[in-house]
């Protein structure tokens, strides 16, 4: 399966800072670093890029923010072959806080929003590109939006000089046959741009779906650390890089953060697979109910969960 | 999803007893039972058939034999829709242990064997047949058997009156296109025949492995709850379950008995994804090195695993 222009992009830290509000130490944050370096892994997504108006420095650790100062913390002036990206909330930030690529360590800066704020992601990701980063739009919840208004999108994105665009499977709801049609659908829809995958794993189905849009030519892959992330988490990167053989990456550095790091904080922050998360996934919801479920003292009582969320047997 | 002629099958107690030796109460296998009865699942494997000379009852509990009695004891005559099965390992069974299909409330022997004992395996499932049971084989560890074996192994059992064959992925190693290569060529050699599919999880891919085996027509499918079963486990029931919406079934009984029984028991025996079967998935090795690596106090030095197995990175 190996091909050239495929790029795997870590986004360990900034997805799963969903599930400690981007509590990360310093060491943490470098020791992932390193094993993308050490790994050959194409880029990392480091946080967030967001604006002080829409989360407080009480709340939220230093990776929701991204501020050049922290970030060269960790990475000084990243003389790798890595690149480093942050993910920019429409609506949560001030384009005025993010710098111009030449005074930052940051290579790329991915757009995320839901359909209804298209326009101005596109606006923001211009401001981006113009700005000398690398940019995409990641257009998430795709699996709840209708056929109309998701033509029309991508109709939009068309037009724009947005070079890459993800299909994010936010509520880890899709299976092989989804994720197949929407790459043809956005192949068609968008000639010349590259596309990508960011896929959740409620249904144990991150793995495949991620395989799924390679085979079908998407080239950007997103995957986390032992699938890391909100909820049910991600695609597994260690799984995904002993999987494609490319001769670039290399297993053993992700096993040693692996165990060093991820795998001791999975003791406190329970994100994989659980069965309150397959049920929203299962049901095309967003996780935030499973995640609330989780928190209670409930946690275990999945029968209650179900029955509350839908007369579903 | 829906269609008619699809099958599942629980093997929770017979492949998750290969994580505790078939320890298990009298309350567990009846509540699987149960749940099988009420969610209306089609088949349920409730352990294998052995004989004595193979295994020592002061190794292993009752389900490694399946003796009329403690069947009897759990399912009463099985006045339900739901069919028992048991396995039977080729060099593990004596064939007077399996008692004509009217003295017993099994209604299925699925012969399991390697490539090498084909010709053992058809004779002892036509052993079966002749006793009245419905009758699979299942050939194991086909990622390991080369392509000259295996057609010559598909002729044999094309010549025979066994009806139902499974591809089983007993490592974990393979992925959609393995699946559907296997698919094509089974059915291919095997006109007439039903297929099924047995998949584990050690990529993650065990559901993903399931539903393209289904799209391609294989009608017999195995799950496990909460995927219990050897090491990295198998396709989760309840996950195929929520996914085939087949009005037939009913998710609501088996969340139950997962957070009763099932969920409580993952606390003592780790069944499930982790790093040392992933490992042994990708280099399509079986699963033992893996087992006895999660069992010693090593379990979480995945990069001394790694070095152990292989000069890989």
């Amino acid at each position: 399966m190996y091909r050239k222009d495929v790029k795997v992009l870590d986004c360990t830290v900034r997805d799963g800072g969903l599930m400690n509000n981007w509590q990360f130490s310093d060491d943490f944050v470098r020791a992932v670093y390193e094993a993308c370096v050490e790994a050959g892994i194409d880029y990392m997504e480091i946080g967030y890029k967001s604006s002080e108006f829409a989360f407080s420095r009480e709340e939220v650790g230093p990776w929701k923010f991204c501020d050049e100062e922290d970030l060269r913390r960790v990475v000084g002036d990243n003389q790798t072959p890595v690149k480093l990206s942050a993910m920019a909330d429409i609506g949560r930030i001030d384009p005025v806080d993010i710098l111009p690529a030449n005074e930052s360590v940051l290579d790329m800066i991915r757009v995320a929003c839901y359909v209804h704020q298209i326009d101005k992601a596109i606006v923001l990701a211009q401001d981006c590109m113009d700005k000398g980063y690398e940019t995409s739009i990641n257009l998430m919840a795709v699996s709840k939006v209708n056929e109309m208004d998701l033509d029309e999108a991508l109709q939009d994105i068309g037009k724009s000089p947005v070079p890459i665009i993800y299909i994010v499977d936010s509520f880890g709801s899709m299976y092989s046959q989804n994720i197949q049609y929407l790459v043809e659908k956005y192949k068609k829809a968008l000639p010349g741009k590259i596309l990508g995958i960011h896929a959740h794993n409620n249904m144990q189905l991150a793995m495949s779906n991620t395989i799924t849009a390679l085979s079908s030519n998407c080239n950007m892959l997103d995957a986390t650390l032992l699938g890391m992330g909100r909820g049910a988490g991600n695609c597994p990167m260690e799984i995904l890089i002993a999987f494609l053989k490319n001769p670039k990456y290399r297993l053993l550095p992700l096993l040693d953060v692996i165990q060093n790091h991820i795998h001791p904080l999975q003791q406190d922050i329970p994100w994989g697979y659980h069965v309150p998360y397959l049920i929203t996934g299962a049901l095309n919801e967003h996780p935030r109910s499973a995640l609330k479920w989780m928190a209670s003292e409930n946690r275990d009582d999945f029968v209650a969960f179900m029955k509350e969320m839908h007369d579903y047997e």
